[in-house]
């Protein structure tokens, strides 16, 4: 399950919007598609937009070779679209880091022809995609040793941090994966997520194909299922992850967390390193987007509640270090204190 | 704001599946009726069923009477229609209790002629509905002392507590609608309530009509807007409550309460006495209703989750005693320990 598929000069993004009814690839072939892309959730979860920004960023380096071979030309194109770029979606950090990866790399390649330095920005891309889903079965591994041998679990997850919100695989659905593939897998209780509802219709979706057993329900309900012994832990993807451990993940990541930590559940949280930003102290410095009230009010177009009830739409929320028991990386399990098992990580 | 209307024959019920969009009065005649309104969630909220209920026990008296006038004749179709109407719903207690009310009231006078007991029937389910209303008022009263005079608060609510769950006025919309008379209240967060959206279509039309400002909330972002500072306190109604002091309510009121206790804010219930049951020790002993999938799987008839996808729809969930910080009743407030106050309370 994978959320792009490339050539050698384009990239075909899954409509996301329309699953699970409808399977649409949209071609993107100029950075401004891409970023477009992203702004309209076309392609969403943390790490799967940092592959698509990378490559929206070697779409631009190809574009600046097409029009002058200056270094100049080439560093002022390539700006331009890392700003736009960057300019999509404000709280996952990998979207900041992809960008930078490519950035960074293509300017120390400036010595390169024209066509070398075309060629070279899509292969970055390229390895940035790979790496990511080696990432995700890095991390499913790691994820799997959570539970000994012979024991069967019952989880729950949030949002999609599947193989759709990565380059494949995906981060918490990947520690699924890994359980299911280990025989360590009784059931999946599937949050369905509102407003966007990426449990219902993508985390379903994935879970289905894979033959995974699982049941989706309310998030309001996981607290209810937890109270029944119907749970055995939580696992959540992450989309910034501060220096202290907080994490940035899906409106009512948060919630969940505290609801485990009231039912003694370990929580969970998987994120490859991309997903840390050593720059930011704790949670507070993580920049929360609102998103459109619209997807609250209206379903389908129509409306739903009164029309002089107006809307708040937090997309995201910062769960404090204190409630997570343990980061499953692609490097291993970073278990409290964070702020010294971090620093190590991102040493 | 009252969900139900009556003649001296006739019940009509406003039809709260179409609330905001449509204002539809469904009339009934007979306790069949009544029942499919109830079952249906054309009347919905612990003590608005309890009224339906009433009405729908007197329409079967007035049968009874037109059937014939032996006692025998009453007694079998009055225990009839209580069985049937008790059938409906199994989580909210007011319909047990209103049932209970009006069966025995009219075994008691038995003696009186079919003229006679058949007004007298009506006379009750009228008695118990203005009763109700009454409550609730008395509710909103002692709710408004919970905030000191010349401070303003924002509250949580959940689901529909308001007049359209009772005979009007509302428990937790009571009580906000008392602290807005009463000048203290800044503003209303309210959950949308998956999966009926009770929140975003019922709650915010009683607020709107009564120019109360709110704000509608996804239920996952509760926590999100607690650790903002934006909210002073919950207040919910109930379903059921037991001697211990749990509350069953709307699913979703127990996360609520978790992650108010998390950020130390107090949780407060608004219900009648009708919604307690001495009977029942504990919240263990509450059967939660599972309503179907469909409310969760698909949205206005259409499918949302992939086809193969099972959902669990629990339509309720019990709050511990141990994370309410008051119940306000139309006799004033109680604190724990709340077994011995609520054995004072219904003496």
């Amino acid at each position: 399950m994978t959320p792009l598929r490339f050539s050698d000069e384009c990239l075909d993004l899954l409509d996301q919007r329309l699953l699970p009814r409808q399977t649409v690839w949209i071609p993107c072939k100029t950075f401004e598609e891409v970023a477009r892309a992203i702004e309209m959730m076309v392609v969403r979860g943390a790490p799967a937009i940092g592959c698509a920004a990378a490559f929206g960023v070697a779409m631009a380096a190809q574009d600046a070779c097409k029009l002058g071979t200056s270094a100049d030309v080439r560093r002022s194109s390539l700006t331009e679209a890392c700003e736009r770029l960057r300019r999509t979606r404000p709280t996952a950090v990998n979207l900041f880091q992809a960008i930078e990866f490519m950035r960074v790399q293509l300017l120390e390649s400036e010595h390169l022809t024209s066509d070398d330095w075309a060629a070279r920005a899509w292969g970055l891309a390229r390895d940035y995609y790979r790496d990511d889903l080696s990432r995700c079965q890095m991390m499913g591994g790691h994820g799997a040793t959570l539970v000994p041998d012979g024991v069967k679990v019952s989880v729950l997850t949030h949002c999609n941090a599947g193989g759709l919100a990565t380059a494949g695989y995906g981060t918490a659905v990947g520690v699924i994966r890994a359980l299911a593939e280990a025989g360590k897998l009784q059931h999946v209780y599937v949050d369905e997520t509102r407003p966007y509802l990426q449990g219902a219709r993508l985390t379903a979706y994935e879970l289905s194909a894979a033959g995974i057993p699982h049941t989706l329900i309310c998030d309001s309900a996981a607290a209810f299922f937890m109270s029944q012994g119907a749970i055995d832990f939580v696992v959540t993807g992450a989309d910034r992850i501060a220096a202290n451990g907080d994490v940035a993940n899906k409106i009512g990541t948060f919630s969940l967390a505290i609801a485990a930590r009231y039912h003694r559940l370990p929580f969970y949280v998987a994120a490859p390193l991309t997903t840390f930003d050593g720059s930011i102290a704790n949670g507070k410095g993580i920049t929360i987007e609102f998103r459109d009230a619209f997807e609250i009010t209206h379903w389908a177009g129509s409306r739903v509640s009164p029309e002089l009830t107006p809307a708040q739409n937090p997309s995201f929320d910062v769960t404090p270090a204190e409630l997570i028991s343990a980061i499953i990386t692609e490097r291993g399990l970073v278990r409290p204190p964070y702020l010294a098992g971090i620093q190590d990580l991102l040493g």
